[in-house]
């Protein structure tokens, strides 16, 4: 029997959303917003989507009536009843109300702000401006939206059959990565891989799939959407994006050497336990653990998400044995392109020696590398990324000079005062 | 939206039930139920159901309370008024009104006759007697069922995902067979495969992944049913069982060496093109063409059943040549234990020197292997054969004496009197 009513309702569509709700998002834009909210809500910044992978000519692709559609769909987005309850009752790393009211009663009014969207050559240029927290939630709308539409001009093309087979190989593929890891005794692993997805039904399909495949050593989603939906535990702690804005509004070099540690202070006054995870790299995770203050060396954990990452792990446990902590009571999040083998790798060198956890991205969430002709549904570097804060620019140097971003004279004055030296490049794969 | 009305429907099966209706079989059986109809009615036979893989203990496996609801729904089954306008309306092999008014109103009227059941050590003893043509009904949805049974106990043990995955892997490997023989120009294949197929909605969807993958290279399926939903030709001619029993009938040796023939006498007065296909093997094909009548070499192609294929084929085409016939004019049907790389192989011998065609049977439609632990959803070979007419044996000898049966002391006979002298034995894989 069909459901006269479903194909009916299908038929009236203007457009297929794909982003349907304002907390199809990671979890630390909510706990970073809430930070953003309490801490500098009046800057005022500017995001900017950057397509790391210029081989891949999005304007060409992506149809920019489709886009707008899209990102103008996001904006009549507001907090629904069910989502603002799970986010006031649910237990998150164990905390009730980890969301103050005061927060909560914000964001149930929020409404995304306006976008400015060119085309230049084969590349769009997408920016958002504004109030710092209500610009921080267009990040992963906007490059879920871009990766998806992407998908879909490509599978537009394709034949029904062919389609389910698309979809057979990638299913297939994902499972054979989930039985690899299945032989990993206490393997912890989460899925990150909302921002480049392939599409929000499938990166559905991948949760649920490591669900079943994983029981216990899937610790949960950083998307709050499907968290909810699956009753899964949301997952995330905080990104590069708050040193770099209170970077970009340090007055100062001393100020700006202090930054990072700020960020932290102001964390440390809000979050306790496995929310204390210290992200090094922003410029340069050498000098950061160094000059770093005491009391840092009591959080929980380290994030690596730039660099080799076993030389970044080796960094963070020499660093916890110099401040006279027990690296075996420590947590290590691996998080920068993570992909079975890597995973297994990093899991053999180091679960002996300290806590180990895995937030695996887009190779979780988009492998379909080798199953379409040229490739055409490979995932790709894309971010959005604040590149402004009251008009001054933002810097990144991170631990891979390819993930550098930032004017010039500002990259040279900020290795300058945070002492980055000589970097090694490595290729970004997503 | 979730149909309510199908959820409730769905609950109130008593069975979900294998075989839905009477024209889920082979075109074959209709075409020769209605041979059988006209020529030799009153025959009394018995089918059985033979596995040649004693190692798959079906008992054990199928529930027999389960195969018992699955036979009987089929004993509720009768022609729907939708299914007779089909075989009464349709073009079949070019031909309108293939199926005479006086057969189909005696097959509206058909309801298939009582089974016998008995469970003997870890294999079911499953026998049907009765008048032939009803009888000869039973085999495509015996056989069918109990492929099936078998798979849902495999199935019934897996967990949601892993099923999505198991199918998405045999989606994959299909496609990929398809993929190859795309490459084969002038390629002529059809489905034979619903006799020993995974279950039927498998068999649907391959068919139409072969339609999709192949357009105008597949030229139908043997499954009326299938071949009445997706607007396809119903493909396929005649079988071992109409010489089996005619022989088995015979009063002396010579009436004996004469049965084979006379059962394409008769095939003859019914159908013309290519519908004249010889099914050479039942008792050896060597012997069967040095001896036949000449008005036989007119017929449009020969079918290769058991035995080496290109051995078959060498011996076809020397024949028509020996006979003053050109074999670029002649059909070859393949149609024994196929796979993509046997197809590649034949094709690639024979396309040149004769029409070549292929029935791709149950590697089509149930080639699960490798695809579960233990290898439990493998195909295997299941038969279900004419074994008496009229009270006396039935015999087949075949091109492989694998595929052999009868009793001994009537084997020799048969043996002797069509003068079939060593074989080679090849394995039989489905």
């Amino acid at each position: 029997m069909v459901d006269i009513a479903t194909r009916v309702w299908n038929h009236r569509w203007k457009i297929d959303p794909i982003v349907r709700s304002l907390i199809d998002t990671d979890f630390y834009k909510l706990l970073m917003c809430q930070s953003v909210f309490r801490n500098r809500p009046d800057t005022t910044v500017t995001f900017s989507l950057i397509n790391r992978s210029t081989h891949i000519p999005l304007a060409d692709l992506v149809d920019e009536g489709e886009l707008r559609e899209q990102l103008d769909h996001v904006r009549t987005l507001s907090l629904r009843r069910g989502e603002s309850t799970w986010m006031r009752g649910n237990t998150f790393y164990g905390k009730r109300q980890m969301f103050t009211p005061a927060f909560m009663d914000w964001l149930e009014h929020l409404a995304l702000p306006p976008y400015h969207l060119d085309r230049v050559g084969d590349q769009y240029e997408l920016t958002f401006e504004g109030p710092w927290p209500e610009v921080m939630m267009w990040e992963i709308p906007a490059l879920a939206i871009l990766m998806e539409l992407r998908s879909r001009a490509v599978l537009e093309t394709m034949g029904k059959f062919e389609l389910q087979v698309l979809y057979a190989r990638a299913m297939t593929k994902l499972w054979e990565k989930i039985d690899r890891l299945r032989a990993l005794p206490d393997l912890r692993i989460a899925d990150f891989g909302t921002r480049r997805r392939h599409s929000f039904l499938w990166q559905d399909w991948c949760v649920q799939a490591m669900q079943e495949g994983l029981g216990d050593r899937f610790t949960g989603t950083s998307n709050c959407l499907i968290a909810k939906n699956r009753d899964l535990e949301a997952i995330g702690t905080n990104a590069h994006e708050l040193p770099m804005v209170y970077a970009a509004l340090a007055r100062d070099d001393a100020t700006l050497a202090q930054a990072p540690y700020d960020v932290l202070s102001d964390w440390h006054e809000e979050h306790e336990g496995n929310l204390r995870i210290i992200l090094p790299d922003t410029y340069g995770t050498k000098g950061f653990l160094e000059n770093a203050p005491d009391w840092l060396a009591g959080w929980t954990g380290i994030r690596i998400d730039s660099g080799d990452p076993v030389e970044g792990a080796e960094t963070a446990i020499r660093w916890w044995q110099s401040r006279g902590e027990d690296p075996h009571d420590k947590l290590i999040i691996f998080s920068d392109g993570l992909d079975a083998d890597k995973i297994e790798d990093l899991h053999r060198r180091f679960a002996h020696r300290t806590r180990v956890s895995f937030g695996w991205g887009t190779l979780l969430t988009n492998d379909f590398r080798g199953l379409t002709e040229g490739d055409a549904l490979a995932p790709f570097s894309l971010v959005c990324k604040a590149v402004a804060a009251n008009g001054r620019p933002t810097v990144k140097l991170s631990d891979n000079p390819r993930k550098a971003m930032g004017p010039s004279e500002e990259v040279a004055r900020y290795k300058r005062v945070f002492g980055v030296g000589e970097q090694v490049e490595m290729e970004v794969v997503v």
